[in-house]
């Protein structure tokens, strides 16, 4: 069988490197309680400390590293966009959502604890990640960090991850197109990962084409590995994983292989890790190399 | 039948005023749309342009006022925390919540659009209060707009209303003692409008003690106004409150009329306002009359 991982062995490093400081950002953040509503606390740890990737983490590191930021407030930032990703993954397992029993091979957080903890546990965490981006610890300027709560809103509201999953359960009753598709994708995942590349370079006080450059390449990437996911989706296997396969095609849900075919799905992947890419060719050198390997990465995955 | 409104006619005229000029800034920071999404955001206009007394905002509006904020300013921030209750009340109506199929004397979100589009919509606004607080027209001091977010992230979160109503979930299956029921009704009333007072503080740049002694009023004004809430439940009449009535008792709930009686939780009640009005003292003249009249009106209202 082969390994559910195709990283480079040194990119393998400094991702482990990232998810091992993420979690404990994410658990120092957390802390165990005995207060009398422990059992949110709990939701939201069990909802957030459950082995993900941390890939937008990860794309927020690196991009901080690209303005020598301190690792330890790009690990705080990394926690606070890994807090609102996962209380979507939460929100989004609900029944009356995508009714999704399992979230990185374990019961999702509704089915841990129960449906009403699980929505609160999402809000929780979705209050708590404004609350860190906002804290003084995060950055001395209060414009930095003013800059940094503006963008995560707009990439959580309406114009981002909730209008993308309310388009994505419009579409379990209508028939998409590919523009929509794109649409819908963009908002429900690029632009979480965007936000992560652009707080890198909001915490490093970038300049504005280093910023663009960034959110561009986490825009192609963002799209790139959701064509890859629904390439997984009808060829993955649950152990690599963790959740059901097929599960789009069932809900009758438009994506880009039922779409385009997936050839002409693969090739699209392909074309936009080559497009995400080119835009860091504004960073000389090699500084922008893991990031352009975790591109290619994205490509191969198989989990 | 007696009217539900036991406001002085000067008071009530200031709430009307107040109402209009929220309800104006909310339907500006939510227009309208034809994106292929608007079904989420029709469901946002639903859940907060629908009557609402618009009690925190009046606090936002009389605390700022206080400091000479501009009154656009006000509205902006005054519609950001009613976002938050909006949201909350949503999410509080879920059938996995409160199972409420009524608000207001109307369906509520789920009922009037879907459980998946509710629990969107509640997320959605979460986001956008946090939008608003830290976009520039809110303050030009992005130090100001920080401090807005940390403190409406401390009174949202985990602590404050989601920590409340997991608290008042977790009371329909244990008995709380009275300290319990006070700690819930704080996190989850009092929070929001101790936020909603603070915020008028500090969008005033005020010193210390005024934005302390606005704390204070708002926790025993929010205190208050839970003891009356609970009365009213086992007296109050659908009509005025537009909610069925009786449902604490139905579901097993600790209140404070059933762990007081009513007579002693009338009497507390009352003990909270007076020490509500006695903290403003502080505001010399008759600077903080309306918040001291509305203090009075919190223990009259019958809906």
């Amino acid at each position: 069988m082969p390994s559910p991982r195709e990283a480079s062995s040194s990119l393998q490093e400094k991702m482990d490197e990232a998810i091992d400081g993420v979690n404990k950002a994410i658990a120092r953040l957390l802390p165990e309680t005995d207060l009398p509503e422990a059992r949110l606390f709990d939701a939201m740890r069990y909802g957030t400390l459950n082995g993900g990737k941390r890939l937008r983490p990860f794309l927020a590191i690196c991009s901080a590293k690209l303005f020598n930021v301190d690792l330890k407030r790009a690990k705080r930032i990394a926690a606070a966009i890994e807090f609102v990703h996962c209380y979507s993954l939460i929100h989004d397992d609900l029944p009356s959502m995508d009714n999704a029993d399992l979230r990185r091979g374990k019961p999702s957080t509704h089915k841990a604890f129960d449906e009403a903890t699980a929505i609160l546990a999402g809000d929780a965490l979705l209050a708590l990640a404004f609350e860190v981006l906002s804290h003084p610890d995060t950055h001395e300027d209060p414009r930095v960090r003013c800059d940094l709560v503006q963008a995560l809103a707009l990439a959580a509201g309406g114009h981002g991850l909730c209008g993308g999953q309310m388009l994505d359960i419009l579409g379990e009753k209508e028939e998409f197109d590919l523009g929509t598709i794109s649409r819908l994708q963009r908002m429900k995942t690029g632009r979480l990962m965007t936000f992560a590349c652009e707080a890198g370079a909001i915490l490093g006080k970038a300049g504005e084409p280093q910023r663009k450059a960034l959110c561009n390449y986490a825009n192609d990437l963002g799209l790139a590995f959701q064509v890859t996911d629904d390439i997984l989706d009808t060829e993955g296997q649950v152990i690599h994983l963790g959740k059901p396969t097929g599960k789009d095609d069932k809900a009758g849900k438009s994506t880009f292989v039922s779409t385009m075919g997936k050839e002409q799905a693969k090739a699209r992947a392909e074309m936009l890790v080559q497009q995400a890419i080119r835009h860091l060719h504004i960073f000389d050198g090699g500084r922008a190399d893991t990031l352009k390997e975790l591109a290619t990465y994205v490509l191969k995955r198989r989990a």
